[in-house]
């Protein structure tokens, strides 16, 4: 008899039929004689209606107020799975993160977990009770409701895993798995079946939106095994796990394209000591979070410095960049939003040489141009046009051999 | 400079453009100068809205989990409120019933206070904060979250009002009110400018909508003066206070009727001692209160019994009488489901003989036959004929002068 977390998100409780469901999976676990706890996000489109209200109401809506609001969402799923268990003779009962102890720092809509008590959901266990958890939930220390982030509910998960030693932690949600590429654009993608903590993380920060980063984090601090799978259909879905030998007999694990930064080039910058310093300062102090950056070879005492900011923060960047030109005399601001990155990832390539060399050649050989390069020990990016990311995306995946052998299934 | 609790119903928050409404009220108040402490019922519709999901999910939702469920309602429209006076540089912070101690029993759906400590509340107006807080929700030993009942934040608003020992407690609400009668029945219906909470118990109990009945008990017990008042238009609201001689002046203070009875007859009772207690026992061992009961002369050692229930519980309370009617030898059982029951109310009616038979002498007038009769120290009700009551209402009102004099103002 195993104890495995259970996390639905929002999709997979999208409606009373998608509930009901839940409750015959959960249902089915208990028959199979594991121990279960279910973690559960709000409906899919609570977050988004009750956010609309709170700006109706005003502009910039206080946070503490926000997550007032915003953790009705998931008070509403847990009691509605709750009372459908019950219904069926599954003895269960529903907490909140509060009542489960998800004690947390005090930044509101964005708070961090600092400690994780569960004393409630054990004592539930242990009377063979299904505890059905909110997700994305805490509390501070004054006792006021804390959200931690979108995707928060992931984070509830792992960390009640964490904290309950629990066998597994499964991510129920609208995909099957990790996949070696996103399915949309390259149609032979295949779902791994095993990940390795840290590819699964640069995966979900350069936007494969299948797991939160801040859960994939956790997960690898406690060493919680995490399994992604879908909550529409059966099957194998992918473990998110310690890295291990076989992991590292494959070069490239899978391939990611993100469109969500854009290029600012400050041109004709005096090559002075400090002043990237001062640049990247300004910046960093108005929370904008850079990605890549990159510096020309000086001539005559002059150089461009070039780098991506989210394209959100694009506008507010070149107010501030605008500023820090005319003080530091360069000639002008450049900007371009049609960029986009695509990167390899796997653990392989610790040792595995020539990766980088191949990436570029197989770009370059469909004329696609590149304009930054970031590499890390698992990683590495290429900033290139936007138009041609889809091209690079499926040209590198055949090249690194990560094209499904078989036909896909139908359906 | 006074301390008011202010509650807004369903209505006066059911949706962005009332809650704006609702803020310049309570921005104005703080501009007087008074210290305010809000307490908000949910948006109207959400608890059906919710209740609706729950039985959707299964046909006898848990308790527990309905309170989970139904408790997020006043959680959303609190928060909005507070983001709003925020917005509009009001400093003020939300609250639910946990946060500041309202204490219950375990009675999920229907619990009952036990203690309110309101420590944040204080706190917070020693702070010039205005507190804005979710009615209608306490949480029980076991730091679960528990319900008040329909109208129990009426309920929330007077416990604080209390605890606090304010000045008054203001339950704004969508009539500007206490009429001598429901005015939709009678035209010539008045607002009073004062009531006292016995009249006012009367009035609930028998089916005036404008106060919950449990909340007026608490404003008496503990001295609260209440107002009510339209939260839609300016201007004076009636006052439910203790009784005073001002008010001992006036015979009847108002007329009310109820249609939501029904009459059941034993017929052909043996006239045994012990019979109705064994009736009466069992129909309140099922949970059904009984209002009226009548026992016909005894003829023969045979007897008739009559009763009302709510209609709600008539299928049940005639299934029951049923068997027992077997059991006890009765002949048959009868059911009358077009009654309706007419009350006058007043606590001048203690100084004032002949109320009653004025009563009857204006029913008969009018043809109107009376079926039963009760009486206490200031009501006098009588069941008569569904179809008579409209026209028993406004012969009432005119016949113990509670008529307007002066015509009704337009609008």
């Amino acid at each position: 008899m195993s104890l495995i977390v259970q996390k639905y998100g929002g999709t997979s409780v999208g409606n009373v039929e998608r509930i009901h469901r839940v409750a015959e999976r959960v249902e089915r676990a208990r028959k199979e004689g594991h121990h279960v706890v279910v973690v559960l996000s709000a409906m899919s489109g609570e977050t988004d209606r009750l956010l609309k209200l709170a700006h109706e109401m005003t502009s910039a809506p206080d946070e503490r107020e926000l997550d007032m609001l915003l953790s009705t969402g998931e008070r509403v799923t847990i009691a509605l799975l709750a009372m459908e268990l019950r219904g069926r003779g599954v003895q269960a009962q529903s907490f909140t993160g509060r009542q489960v102890g998800i004690h947390t720092d005090s930044a509101h809509t964005k708070a961090r977990i600092s400690r994780v008590s569960a004393d409630r959901i054990k004592a539930a266990l242990s009377q063979g009770t299904v505890p059905v958890v909110a997700g994305f939930q805490g509390i501070n220390a004054s006792s006021d409701v804390t959200t931690l982030g979108r995707g928060g509910s992931d984070l509830t998960a792992v960390a009640l895993a964490a904290a309950l030693k629990a066998d597994r932690c499964i991510i129920y949600t609208d995909v099957d798995g990790v996949y070696t590429a996103d399915p949309n654009i390259v149609p032979a993608a295949r779902r791994l079946d095993k990940i390795s903590y840290e590819e699964m993380l640069e995966m979900a920060s350069l936007g494969a939106k299948v797991l939160q980063s801040r859960s994939v984090e956790f997960a690898a601090k406690y060493s919680v095994p995490v399994e992604v799978n879908s909550s529409f259909k059966e099957g194998k879905g992918t473990l998110v796990t310690r890295e291990d030998a076989d992991m590292e007999g494959v070069m490239v694990s899978g391939v990611t394209g993100d469109r969500n930064q854009a290029k600012i080039t400050i041109v004709g910058v005096p090559d002075r000591p400090g002043i990237a310093a001062r640049v990247f300062g300004a910046v960093a102090n108005a929370n904008i979070v850079v990605d890549m950056i990159i510096q020309n070879v000086s001539q005559a005492s002059m150089t461009d410095i070039s780098f991506t900011v989210p394209k959100p923060d694009l506008r507010k960047a070149v107010d501030l960049v605008q500023l820090l030109s005319q003080e530091i005399g360069a000639r002008s601001v450049a900007v371009t939003e049609s960029i986009a990155k695509v990167s390899l990832i796997g653990v392989g390539m610790r040792s595995h040489s020539g990766v980088a060399a191949k990436m570029f050649e197989v770009l370059s050989r469909e004329g696609v141009n590149i304009m930054m390069i970031s590499t890390s020990e698992i990683k590495i990016s290429c900033v290139i046009e936007e138009k041609y990311l889809e091209l690079a995306m499926r040209t590198l995946h055949t090249a690194f051999g990560l094209d499904r052998v078989s036909a896909p299934a139908l359906g």
